[in-house]
């Protein structure tokens, strides 16, 4: 379970102020009453999910396992940011990756799309192509790329190597799985892309990545026990939801999410999307950013410990690591290095994250929120989706915006076609 | 030569009416009577750099090249952030990378360190441990690792696979180089980390890389040129700089950094390190972030086009890509992507950018600064270096800060002294 920490957040407004509308708002969730209520899925899928089709994510990344090198992921925004933040975090970023995880259609860059068509073309590839219609553009056009890559290269075994994540029943996709003959997986309709990774969109990458994906339900499961409670007093997430709009209140109009440990990055990048997506709309929202430290403290630390006070940090700190190692001695002592001798080096980076929340708060006088994971597992993983999903649902419909739609992301879409001359 | 336009980006102020602060300022930082006068080397540096250890990052590059399969990069910051966007930028993502680059010294994460000393074990090594005094504390913890791991794999020669790029005299590093018998190159006094990667710290590295280093530093001495008028007619850098200060008074605090190519990421980390750190400071400055587009505008898209207008946007195009491709036809066009069989990949890419800059100046109301990069070259590369070190140089200079320190870098470290227990 997460556990959240407000002492250092400097709030000038009291939490439990906000019970009466929290509670209000939670009962629309729940009973479905609340904007964007066609897309509360996420809320009970560790009970809904298809055990069929879950127990088939598993034989048939199995198999994937065993006849192939690259695994190539095809997809967008939600359609690959929750399966490489989980698979990122889980085996770390110099694991023993195998099979090797790509990730395509998400960029309309010639030469990222050419280097990576180089870098597969003598190896073993399986392709997963993510998409509900079938007609996102990045994705459908590294898709046919692929495609035509595979079947020269397979030839008619090529669909037993792709396999389609879409719509049950309808698009563009889903009838070209279905003539063609890929394994299928279903994206529920109820559940938005930057919610998706707890369903076959994310679920199939992240077995193939060779992660337990029961351990990562059974910590969503826990998740809507721990983070499900209308009581502030009782539920972390929903603290969190209200001390960002406290936070907002007193002018902060950016949120930092810190973390120390470089595999946890794209986890960032993906709560990135959740958050950034969900409430920045309706001329609203807190911009969410993200840093790494200590390496970020020797780039962006000066601004945050001395810039204009436009934001507060959020910590993501890890209790456990993946793996812990002990400083060496040395006789000599030429670098001056023994005082941490014997030492573990996960303690000197918890130093460092100690000594920087005191710097940034006694000092540079910036508003900290503590949020502590337990560990790295696909259980702590999946238990940290429920505690955000929470969060960002209530954080977003105390500002009365629907946090399940994204109408601004068709804007561009609408001119890109014009200009490409789609019809 | 970068091209700026700054006619989507709403300026309220005439840029011109700066003109006087700005003759005035750029006299000051030619004359070296700025403020942070002792760190403006990097200024003449491409008439003044030492021709024959260039010649020698040269020779030990391309030794390099030959024996090593894994070159460990062993530093944090700008020690590592310049060389790392440099190698990104020029090779791409998924290049022929022989050798193989890793970043280590940055970082106390245990598992991160860890897994990359399993990773290179039974690899051919070359370590370059980076930095002026030795006594960076995530470097010369790292770099004790590498260096017993070195002396066991290799003893003797293992003094012939580590190379410092350390201060030319002083420091705990530079009298270890000496007594081991490290190959040494010189960290001038008067350039610091963030822009140093004209210097040793990037260039060797770089060449490693198998980068046209000569070309490098031909496109900074152009830039010398290109960017040292003090006419803001004549003088894009200042332009820019005016342009930023300008949008700041208009109550933009947060500058996003737009790219739309993967393998630019790494630049806007350095561009955001440059900006961050010599703005960021006297409760002022404009906080640097960063997004990839397409990829991004499915989870940043939806805040910029319309959350709360708290940033500008300056979009970094690359005219000409590393490589092109020809979207291929398809007869069946089930997925009716035919609309752009034969047309160029980066052509459509470039559609994006022209879709997006419409979405967002004209539905959201984002101010948009246009810089435009003729392509990805180590010339390119450092040009741009010149473009954005006399912009920050003047658009901090006019903040009345001094843009060459970064005093708030020492609080986390001396917290981090303490808790860790050192005298």
């Amino acid at each position: 379970m997460i556990q959240l920490d407000l002492n250092h957040a400097f709030l000038k407004e009291d939490v439990k102020a906000y019970q009466d509308q929290v509670r209000a708002i939670d009962e629309a969730l729940q009973n479905g009453t609340c904007k964007g209520n066609d897309f509360i899925g996420w809320l009970n899928w560790a009970n809904n999910y298809d055990k069929e089709e879950f127990s088939r994510i598993k034989e048939v990344a199995a198999k994937v396992r065993e006849n192939t090198e690259v695994f190539v992921v095809c997809g967008i925004g939600g359609s690959y940011l929750g399966a490489r933040a989980a698979i990122e975090m889980m085996n770390g970023l110099y694991g023993d990756n195998k099979p090797e995880i790509i990730y395509m259609g998400n960029t309309f860059s010639s030469t990222y799309i050419s280097q990576v068509m180089n870098h597969i073309k003598d190896k073993e590839v399986t392709v997963n192509v993510i998409s509900k219609s079938g007609t996102t553009t990045e994705t459908a056009l590294a898709f046919r790329i692929l495609k035509q890559f595979m079947e020269e290269k397979y030839g008619e075994d090529a669909k037993n190597r792709i396999i389609a994540t879409t719509d049950k029943a309808r698009g563009t996709l889903k009838a070209l799985a279905d003539k063609e003959g890929y394994e299928t997986f279903v994206i529920p309709d109820d559940i938005g892309g930057r919610f998706s990774v707890i369903t076959p969109v994310g679920l199939l990458p992240i077995a193939v990545a060779g992660i337990d994906i029961d351990a990562l339900m059974k910590g969503l499961h826990e998740g809507m026990g721990e983070y499900g409670d209308a009581d502030l007093e009782k539920n972390p997430a929903y603290r969190y939801a209200v001390a960002r709009r406290i936070l907002q209140n007193q002018g902060y109009d950016v949120e930092l999410l810190v973390n120390y440990e470089p595999q946890m990055q794209m986890v960032a990048e993906w709560w990135k999307q959740l958050f950034g997506e969900s409430e920045g709309k309706d001329g609203k929202g807190i911009l969410p950013d993200s840093v790494c430290f200590s390496t970020d403290l020797h780039s962006l630390g000066q601004f945050v410990q001395e810039g204009k006070k436009v934001l507060f940090e959020t910590n993501l700190y890890v209790e456990t690591p993946m793996i812990d190692l002990t400083f060496p001695n040395d006789e000599a002592n030429e670098d001056g290095m023994n005082y941490l001798a014997g030492k573990s080096v996960d303690w000197a980076n918890k130093m460092a994250a100690k000594g920087t929340l005191q710097a940034h708060e006694e000092t540079g006088g910036v508003p900290n929120i503590l949020l502590t994971m337990p560990g790295m597992t696909s259980y702590d993983f999946g238990n940290m989706c429920m505690f955000f999903f929470k969060a960002i649902a209530m954080t977003t419909l105390m500002n009365d915006s629907n946090p399940f739609n994204q109408p601004g992301v068709e804007v561009y879409k609408k001119n890109m076609f014009k200009l490409l001359g789609k019809e």
